[in-house]
């Protein structure tokens, strides 16, 4: 098998826990296995870079900082690669141009464009073991670049993808994907395995393990994704397409998101095309609505309750503002104090009554619902965050989760 | 004008050690002069991560080894960019690939074999500050490389050569060159002005400034270079070609060096060749002779005594063993406590009478000579080493150095 496996900035944190990866790569290789290993910079030190750059500037070039940020990996690659040719294996250390990674030219957010594996096959093919900086790569001028928020596991995802890797572990200091947040349901349990679109559906659940970037990357070339703990032996979650889970379960996890908010607006003009001028000018602002209710009350006058992230609710008020000034929308009201729940299973898609369960467990529980929405795999409630936790254990064990 | 200002470790030792690094260098651009600086890590980042390759192995791979200590400097001109940018000035950073230096490729101790201005010469052009990452150049393979020890000021040295710079300033905590060691004779004067082969005969006047690979490579490629403090204003040291000091003085200044150790073997075989051959297996074990005579004995029996960096006795002497093994030496003994006093000056050339006053002074003093060598601009006596200061400042006060 030819393995990628990712290790973030907690497992390669100090000298001692290099030398644990270091066991643990080589266990994949005696194992008979091909392995490319992507590393994060020591936790910690691409913070301490941010200060310092900090210390100078509040608005430094973004070319600066690619080059400031992206010498933490490049340390732990070479250390990686040392710790395994002393151990006595072939190991070579490789910065992200070295391992072909182009990116496009957006400095501190780069996107990988494409991968030359070149140089990788000629190593793998020699039989070494490959320690990739992850989080970089190089732009068409020659400059380096690094990919924003989760790069490492981006890095290894598009690695995994261009040389077809069998596998593509991520180990971070969490052991997988459980079926909800352990912290609310004590019974939750691990998943084994989840289809990609019920990750991206339960992104609050792995927002610590994962973002929603690399598993959409993911899904795009077909990775087959493990995320798992690099502090035990423990198996941890794969996420693999639908097909590749035999069983689907009903309902795989319940979701809970507390960043969001309802914006109300009441007595919305009564012309065509008002609430789409509304929503393309919230778009313009780069505010992500989530759901959107529009109602006709009795007495003729429309109202449009909507979602967006709690950070962006000052933006989501100076458009809404704009509105009131002309005239074209009476009153607002703002709430913070609601969740969203979602009950997430591809098993939903051939199962009726999955959502009908979800509303009577509400009721059960004597909690309002204020909004809806359904996917094909999804059942999204918003309700007063006061009743989050009694809604996830409620739902959780609705669905049988913790059986 | 065109100036290449490198800074040393502890020159940007910490955050506002590299502020003032950028105020210093604003000067030189407020000036209106075209501004290229090159930095080394900041001081005890680069032992640091010896130390954790050490962790790890006391072999460590060389291309690994050059992939982990490039990247200190990398972080400090990313730094001093971004200060430069916040001060106002258009800055931008540049890893040694960037800056078109190219070398061969023997990690770790690499050689530039050329330089590739082409980026550069496009920032300059557009008006910009360049500030490189110094220690570092790519090879042919596309990996990076690091130069060894003195490695930032050859990146310096060979930039302002590539682009025919007017100055090359290498800014260190050491004010300049100075007739001699100040530590041993107080009124040691620092030097406005030096040759480049008075440099090199100085070294150990400038060993902590400046080593002789980089005053060869200024000489090679015709570089004004002056070495001067960044802790201060003061002018400093500048090391030229002989045809621009106009009054060389008789004598620049006294070298001290504490570093020798002589070896006498007597009762060698009086066959022809056996001087090479005893020379030519020192030179295959890396060892550097510098004095040598050779006597032949009332006796008829020949005397060889030569001088050797005191490291490298260890290895002279398993030389030396082999021939007495043979027979071919009878006896050997080993002198540590002595050192080499120099007198240096291309004023020499024209004078007579220079080696003569050295000689004089020696006897003033009551200080035997054990062993003499001349060249065209130097006068370098054996003597031991309790005599050391005493010879020192005979020699500086007998040259008139401190007028």
């Amino acid at each position: 098998m030819l393995i990628v496996q990712k290790f973030g900035g907690t497992s390669v944190g100090d000298l001692e826990r290099i030398q644990i990866v270091a066991s643990r790569v080589s266990e994949s290789k005696k194992a008979g296995n091909d392995v490319i290993v992507v590393v994060s910079a020591m936790s910690g030190e691409t913070n301490k870079l941010v200060q310092y750059a900090e210390h100078f500037s509040s608005n430094p070039s973004r070319a600066d900082m690619d080059m400031l940020l992206s010498s933490g990996e490049r340390v732990t690659a070479s250390l990686l690669s040392i710790a395994l040719n002393e151990m006595g294996f072939e190991a070579v250390a490789m910065t992200g141009r070295k391992a072909g990674i182009l990116t496009n030219t957006q400095h501190t957010k780069a996107r990988i464009e494409d991968i030359n594996p070149t140089a990788m096959k000629k190593e793998i093919d020699a039989g070494r073991i490959i320690v990739i900086a992850g989080f970089q790569g190089v732009n068409e001028n020659g400059d380096v670049t690094t990919l924003g928020r989760g790069g490492s596991d981006l890095s290894a995802v598009a690695i995994a993808g261009a040389l077809k890797a069998d596998l593509c572990e991520i180990y971070t200091d969490v052991s997988g994907i459980y079926t909800t947040d352990p912290r609310i349901e004590p019974k939750a349990k691990k998943l084994d395995k989840i289809s990609y679109d019920e990750m991206l559906e339960l992104s609050s659940l792995g927002a610590k393990v994962l973002q929603n970037r690399s598993v959409e990357m993911a899904k795009k070339l077909n990775v087959n994704l493990v995320t798992r703990t690099s502090f035990s032996n423990e198996e941890g979650t794969l996420i693999t397409k639908e097909e590749n889970i035999m069983e689907a379960p009903l309902v795989s996890g319940i979701a809970l998101d507390r960043n969001q908010a309802r914006i109300s607006l009441v007595g919305v003009k009564d012309r065509p095309g008002i609430a789409s001028d509304i929503f393309n000018k919230l778009a313009q602002n780069d505010i992500n609505i989530d759901m959107i209710i529009q109602t006709k009350a009795y007495d003729g006058s429309t109202s449009i309750d909507f979602t967006v992230p709690v950070n962006d609710i000052k933006d989501a008020k100076d458009v809404v503002d704009s509105f009131i000034k002309t005239g074209e929308i009476k009153g607002d009201s703002y709430n913070e104090d609601i969740c969203k729940v979602s009950v997430v299973g591809v098993g939903m898609k051939s199962h009726t009554g999955v959502a009908a369960l979800a509303f009577s467990t509400m009721a059960d529980n004597n909690i309002n619902i204020n909004m809806i929405s359904t996917s094909e795999i999804k059942v999204s409630m918003i309700i007063d965050e006061k009743y989050a936790e009694l809604a996830v254990r409620g739902l959780h064990g609705a669905y049988e989760l913790d059986k």
